[in-house]
């Protein structure tokens, strides 16, 4: 079976657990305390998280069963955080369309996102019991740090200064620590010992690394026919990327402080000309070719971790080319 | 031992717990995230439900440790549902302080509430092995209860006409179900079976439920300075409550409509005689009647249950005092 029917079948038992579980939880029942976790899951997103978990399971030879409290869970959490970090953010929308706090309100977001992290451990404790302690601290260990890599996210926008290393700690726990969980959690769900958990832990800890700075990258040089988003949504708002303070530290930062505060609206002249010149400033700062070799650097790391799993070939062939993609998307 | 020096012992030994738990996760660091918990915490409580799981787990034969991450596990949680209840009622003063999203803001107490409901979980999943499964399913399934009361509550104040069954299955969801799986945790967690977890759960249950129908009666009928908080305060604000609601649906409901929407200031000439005169209704149709006879029947069937558990009578004697103490307290 290739790779590609693989992930297809992955998809769709996916798709049918997730329906199956949420059905006690329906669209309008409790007051409308679960449309919001429909309307969320229903914008679509990539899935890469539950993929990942139930791949690893059956990388290492159990059914995808076995892994599916962990898919499922990971998924629901995930949009858990998406829910409140909108809240926070103040963000209007979610992939093209209302954010929940927008199209409801802000009670509703908070008490649906609650519930959708209950039901998140609700799925998580279908887990067998042999396995459940293990994957359960880990949830827990990794939820915490996605609470604390939001409240660095939100303090950093305060601060000035902040260093490339407390940055990518902050990435690191903001978001690549799911997907290295989901990794391990479908492992430890097929029994597998420390090691062998720990190894599949890197491999997600950096893919999710990779893939955080390409966004910053393709944010900044992407083309917007490509990715389907406005270029230079990041430098229009001051966002503190990594390429941002690489360049805010380096002798061309002062280009950055002449725009930092000015925020013109998506299309005009003035959003143009603020992206040229940032832009201009990044790449003459070298942060462009930084990034790419931080990046370049954290595929490196996950391919190493792969090969410590020692896999089959054609088992090994799906993780090899995500990581591989990372660096290669231009969407 | 008496009962009295056993609670003291319980209270003695959850306060070391806790201090120890929340160690890692200190005032001052990660950019203040734990802040809200410590301050939270520190305002007090009566710590009836971690009690509550100390109190089962010993009456059941096993040493207070093994109850003891249900204990840290339902206070962490109970606080979580406060510190995020708070922002959704909009309430400016928890226990005469300042409520968190008062005095950080709404982001912190929307994301360090969630970090708490992460390390209620971590709490719990320190659970021995062989009783974390059932454990953790109970937690789960009355945590998604205590987020569908809430949602019930919210929508009832902007509805007409509702109900006392409904408005009864709402105060069981929003506070009695976590009172009852604090019961039964502790003893789930000393290894007992079916029939003993569920007459524990029964026995709370009904406590809690005499408890909030207490809570109503004080508010509206108590006496200031026995209840340490202003009285008539949900009579004021329109609360529909189980009084209220008798009240409203008897043929004195006008003097309820008449009032409906004027919500004078505590302590003022129209505060009084709006006091007065719904107080006078509520008694004309016999609610405060009602709600005794309710709390009474609340207060046997926890009694009933509490009689199927054939406890030794010094073992039992602390949960009849507490069920019975419902009916007689007066602050």
């Amino acid at each position: 079976m290739t790779e590609a029917s693989s992930e297809h079948r992955w998809r769709e038992e996916l798709n049918v657990a997730m329906s199956a579980f949420l059905k006690p939880y329906a669209s309008g029942t409790c007051d409308g305390l679960y449309d919001p976790i429909h309307y969320l899951l229903g914008l679509g997103g990539k899935r890469i998280r539950p993929l990942l978990a139930l791949a690893t399971c059956e990388a290492e030879g159990e059914s995808l069963a076995k892994a599916m409290p962990s898919a499922l869970a990971v998924e629901l959490f995930h949009n858990f955080t998406l829910m409140h970090d909108d809240i926070m953010d103040e963000a209007p929308l979610r992939r093209g369309r209302p954010t929940v706090h927008v199209k409801w309100d802000e009670n509703a977001a908070i008490l649906s996102g609650d519930v959708m992290y209950t039901l998140a451990l609700t799925a998580l404790a279908q887990t067998h019991a042999s396995a459940l302690p293990a994957v359960l601290d880990l949830f827990n260990a990794t939820a915490r740090e996605v609470c604390e890599g939001q409240q660095s996210d939100m303090a950093f926008e305060r601060m000035e200064g902040v260093g490339e290393s407390a940055y990518l700690d902050m990435i690191q726990n903001k978001t690549s620590v799911l997907l290295a969980a989901s990794a391990s959690m479908g492992a430890l769900s097929a029994g597998v010992g420390k090691a062998r958990s720990q190894a599949w832990y890197d491999y997600g800890l950096n893919v999710g690394l990779a893939f955080q700075i390409q966004d910053v990258l393709l944010d900044a040089f992407g083309e917007s026919g490509q990715t389907g988003k406005q270029v230079g949504g990041d430098i229009l708002c001051d966002k503190k990327t990594l390429i941002w303070l690489h360049t805010a530290s380096s002798e061309h930062g002062e280009v950055l402080r002449q725009w930092l505060g000015i925020q013109p609206a998506q299309g005009s002249d003035q959003a143009a000309e603020k992206i040229r010149c940032v832009r201009d400033a990044m790449e003459a700062a070298g942060a462009d070719v930084r990034a790419k070799e931080l990046m370049r650097k954290h595929v490196d790391l996950a391919m190493d971790a792969l090969g410590r799993l020692e896999l089959p070939e054609d088992k090994q062939q799906w993780f090899a080319a995500l990581a591989e993609h990372v660096t290669t998307r231009n969407h």
